[in-house]
């Protein structure tokens, strides 16, 4: 049996995470045009501007990620590196090591780069060697070893290692066959350990889950309940075996399997949508130029990123009375996720993942589904990232890029008279999306940005994917001696979806018309009248309160104690004298319960508020600190804003955290329909008046003439 | 100078108010035919289906709204309706009396409708009458005579005079005329005089504010500050002048005009934008049937509603598993709107507008712009209304519905590998949206109910159109001696942006599966472990709270408390045994903070909860109250619900209150761009499982064959 086991591994494992692309073509680079062709093949649709080759690219700006031959490049100097030559390391991060941010701003089109070089975290006998290498002259500049408590991000050959291991181990084969699964159908998954003190720290540890796939794609809804195996990723070898889960069963595999090949042939009860599409016969209106993104009156650098997944950086908005270039924000990316499950029990309270760090939002990016995640005119652009040999691989069309007319108004009103001076005025509103989805283990997390011509940027996080759930006894509610104490709902037979939690933290390095801006709390205040003074009893007074250190901008969300939260650059004042600026505008959101001192909350402790803002410190990126996995916290947002270094008239960095608490239903199974949430970053007095005014009306005459394909 | 006012008065009226149309149509019948083409012929484009022929109109469900032949009935019962035979009232409101619940639910195509009957509100001689009319047996079935404190909707006539006679006050004109303004160029508002006590009941006020037009359309950015004139509508004379604005200049007309004809000569400053269209070469997917819409899984009842914009009734969805069709909602429109200025001095304390009750929100929209407001392929509803005199007149195209791509994803999920089970499955989320427009004086209030396959219904607010701004000697910041004591923000040379809030109320009589539902706090609440129990020190427990009477369910939401709300059938469970409901998901919303025992928050006192629930009572419809006009507030949502009726198991309708704090900037200027927010209505564990599992995903081969439209 045990061989039986072995043998279907490999296969098992590239089935779990989505890793193998990175193996195959990390290892043979004749496979990588093939690659890249074949993926072209999928997309059907031509892009708006043709696709950099990969193996010729050579970087254009100073944020360019690191090419492919660069990756290359950093791989030789780290085999040469003297204490890598004996042994080379795992290579956890390799990317761009940024330039420094005045360099960036100050660099032209045309100018010379700034010296390229990489950001590396390397593992080797036990320590996190972070290290920065100058590309150009070869040489490592910095290193150093163990900067704090965690760990870095989990690679393929840990997570590979860490779900064989239980395999080896006759307690776990026996818990499976006892529960009459064949091993062959046995898939793990490599879980993040969280930390939870002594017993689980020192050592890279994860914890082993497994399901059955018989009969379905969908594993994560037949788990093999109570079974975890905490296995030491260094050492190879089980460190704890539990299994809480007998008497369980594991949930029949009906229904569970979401492929439109599996389910077609069952009626869909609905009148059938003709097809309908967003079409731009004279093609998209924006430019892809290597990373550069241009459209309407926004310029801004683009690219995938392992970790943060998609950074925008340096977006600026054309002004629309001077016609210059403004600066809006230096860069913006999701630092952390933080999703705490609700269920204290042996075999589920280290769930908390915090997937940026532990798993990488970009390294879980897969290639988009082109018209189904993306409509027909998006433009994809590709991700190289460095696999953990050192070499670089091709991750194809990681990101979409389309323009959005949805129906919506950008501004409009009437006036009503038949006369000559009839007014009926509405403009129609055009958007730029850009969007990346990752799928991190059963979870789907779509990310937008989304930019306005009125100059707002909306950033969206689109929930997806699969629940994880948990096998129970219990068929239907009435055999629950107690449903109010299952940890969730019981969304099908034998399976509850635990409730949780997820929260994603931006980094929103705002550098308003410059770098030194400030943070205002225009707080509504209620104002009672005095007696005598007006016939209403109260009004609301606005109070302009500027944070002059981080602890001032420690913000939590009051409904019943309302304020703007505005970035100002106090500077520059607009023609009537108010200071320019945005101003972060939240949508529905959701703050963090748990207890500050529980474990997880101290290594997710960016969630305490939902606002912070730091001064601009390029070691502070990372809102779970630097080596999130198995960290214990002592390098968050929560702890740098604890410094309450001063914030008024500074570079400063705005921090959103924006959550949500999620009660699976029924709906939710076997696949989840998308939930989302958003924020946007608004200009207030920013420009003198409203951006766009001018825009032209939509007309008849410039619509497609359009016939459906089948009649061609 | 009085004569040269007087003459120029009507033109200046039609202006203001969207009213003429209904002077124009209701009194003249020929005209009717030549006015619907010439919107159709505006509109361009071609209907999915196409309108109804008014003239000759008949009902075809019991919801549908009253005919042009049944209004003109309604007018001709009431001229010979003993009460009205010496002096005719005047028609403030005319609308459906809507059949009993029961009936309308259990009425089935083709079976014989309900009595016709009209609800109507008439005032003559200084009291409001609210009768119900039987239209088949033409006779009155009920007359009561001033049930409440408040006075019904203004009409035109009102607005007329109201703003009519203060130009016989030599008061007035010489104030007019002390600030060097041409009487010809002025342009006077009907303000809404709210109620403020004693000085100002026991008649109905309109106080009449006026602005200069001169050099551009845009009036509004060209107050005549602080002469207010109090004038009696009925007595039509002025009963109180007072003119604070000496000193303060009116704005410059420069850069306020926005109509295209007026802005496009100055360059836009940002690339152009290429056309982009939603196509569907083989036509929209849904069907309207007389005011019966159909598409994908839902069916729902839509009408134009003079005082609520537009209603949604029977909202039912089809079963993803049993393919039976599912009632959701009874009846959902907006119910109020309360929009209270934060300024108590004597010239803006009383500017706390309740637009629909004072003014209407069906009767202030007038028809939508195609292909601005409305994308191509969308289908336009009109409106029949009543007009002052009792006659009909049509309102054209006030309601659009269209289909939505927006390219959004409605789930996704990717499991990777290169095997035969690699798994990249995403579906496109197609929507269908129903969309009025209401200008109400300056501002626009766009709704839209937007319908999603997997069930769930968002309703969403847009603000836009003109700010109602503050006349202020300043022309800059610097030479406000405290510009924190202003009541707003400078948005221009010598205007201020005053602070203002906006409340939306939707009365939301939701039916899931039936009549008798309950409304149920799903609380989560921190749970700490026990010593021992679980390395982790806490978690969040989902408590089931179910409402047993109205108290229980008055709901200020905390993002540190949170709850989800469910409306549930207690009477149905799913296979697992969970009750199937919809839960109401907010988005971004605003509270007021106003004083409980100000004038304007007793007449608002909807807004003093987030969340109600009050047991259906057809009289309760109009959360501020059915006579809102000066209305001293004594039947509001509040003053019903403190009766603290049962609510468990019965029929229930819950009520969302969505507000806005408006802290204008000089991007609202001179009109501003869309502003939104929203909340979702969505099932929970209503289907007993995902219901859009089985939608195809789109494919190459259906997207439409386009050109461009100059290249034809």
């Amino acid at each position: 049996m045990a061989m039986e086991a072995t043998t279907t591994l490999p296969f098992l494992l590239f089935l779990f995470l989505g890793l193998l692309l990175i193996l195959f073509t990390s290892s043979r680079y004749p496979s990588l045009n093939t690659h890249l062709k074949f993926i072209r093949i999928q997309a059907k649709e031509p892009s708006p501007t043709s696709h950099l080759d990969h193996l010729t690219e050579i970087p254009q700006h100073p944020l360019d990620p690191l090419t492919l031959q660069e990756i290359t490049k950093v791989q030789t100097i780290l085999s040469s590196y003297s204490p890598f030559t004996s042994s080379f390391p795992t290579i956890h991060t390799v990317c761009l090591h940024e330039p420094d941010k005045s360099l960036v701003w100050n660099w032209n089109k045309g100018d010379p780069l700034p010296p390229r070089q990489a950001f590396v975290i390397a593992y080797l006998d036990g320590k996190s060697n972070v290290l920065v290498v100058d590309i150009g002259s070869s040489q490592v500049v910095s290193h150093v070893l163990n900067p704090y408590s965690g760990y870095p991000i989990l690679i393929p050959e840990d997570m590979e290692s860490a779900i064989k291991i239980p395999f080896r181990d006759a307690r776990f084969n026996k818990s499976i066959m006892d529960r009459g699964v064949n091993l062959s159908d046995v898939i793990c998954g490599p879980l993040a350990a969280g930390w939870y003190g002594p017993n689980e720290e020192g050592r890279r540890l994860v914890k082993v889950e497994c399901f059955s796939h018989q009969g379905t794609v969908n594993f994560y809804m037949r788990p093999i309940e109570g079974l975890i195996v905490m296995v030491d990723v260094d050492k190879k070898e089980v460190v704890h075996f539990t299994d809480y889960g007998h008497g369980i069963p594991i949930a029949e595999s009906t229904n569970t399997d979401y492929r439109y090949s599996a389910v077609q042939n069952k009626p869909l009860n609905m009148n059938p949508i003709n097809p309908i599409s967003m079409e731009q016969p004279k093609g998209p209106s924006f430019k892809v130029d290597g990373h550069m993104v241009k459209w309407a009156n926004w310029e801004f650098h683009l690219k995938p990123h392992p970790r943060a997944g998609v950074v925008i950086s340096q977006a600026m908005v054309r002004d629309s009375e001077s016609g210059k270039l403004r600066r809006v924000m230096y860069r913006g990316f999701p630092s952390e996720l933080f999703v705490p499950y609700m269920d204290p029990s042996d075999a589920w309270y280290f769930k908390t993942y915090m997937d940026a760090g532990e798993y990488g939002m970009g390294l879980s990016a897969l290639p988009l589904v082109p018209l189904n995640d993306c409509p027909r005119n998006a433009y994809y652009m590709d991700a190289v990232f460095g696999a953990s040999d050192g070499k670089p691989y091709v991750r194809s069309n990681m990101i979409c890029i389309f323009e959005r007319y949805a129906g919506d108004i950008a501004w409009r009103h009437s006036e009503s008279s038949f006369s000559n001076m009839e007014v009926r005025e509405a403009r129609a509103k055009i958007t730029l999306v850009v969007r990346m989805a990752a799928s991190v283990g059963n979870y789907d997390y779509i990310i937008d940005w989304e930019f306005q011509m009125d100059g707002l940027i909306r950033v969206k996080v689109i929930l997806s994917g699969m629940l994880m759930v948990k096998g129970t006894p219990y068929q239907t509610l009435d055999q629950a001696p107690d449903g109010q104490n299952m940890s969730g709902t019981l969304v099908s037979e034998n399976l509850i979806g635990v409730v949780h939690d997820h929260f994603i933290a931006f980094h929103l390095d705002m550098d308003i018309d410059g770098s030194d801006n400030s943070f205002v709390n225009v707080h509504l205040k209620k104002q009672e009248t005095s007696p005598g003074e007006s016939p209403r009893k109260s009004y609301l007074k606005v109070e302009r309160q500027v944070a002059k250190t981080e602890k001032d901008a420690q913000i939590k969300f009051k409904l019943y104690d309302p304020s703007e939260y505005h970035v100002v650059n106090p500077n520059k004042k607009s023609r009537v004298g108010n200071p320019v600026g945005y101003k972060v505008v939240p949508g529905g959101n959701a703050a963090s319960l748990l207890d500050l001192h529980d474990p997880p909350q101290i290594r997710g402790a960016f969630t305490n508020n939902q606002i912070w803002v730091t001064p601009y410190n390029r070691s502070e990126e990372w809102a779970g600190g630097l080596l999130v996995f198995q960290g214990k916290g002592e390098d968050t947002l929560a702890v740098w804003s604890e410094r309450d270094r001063p914030i008024e008239n500074k570079d400063i960095v705005l921090w959103y955290t924006l959550g949500f608490h999620h009660i699976p239903c029924q709906e939710d199974f076997p696949i989840m329909p998308s939930v989302s949430s958003s924020f946007d970053l608004k200009p207030v007095n920013f420009f003198e008046s409203n951006p766009i005014l001018r825009v032209a009306p939509n007309v008849q005459e410039d619509l497609p003439v359009c016939r459906a394909a089948t009649s061609a």
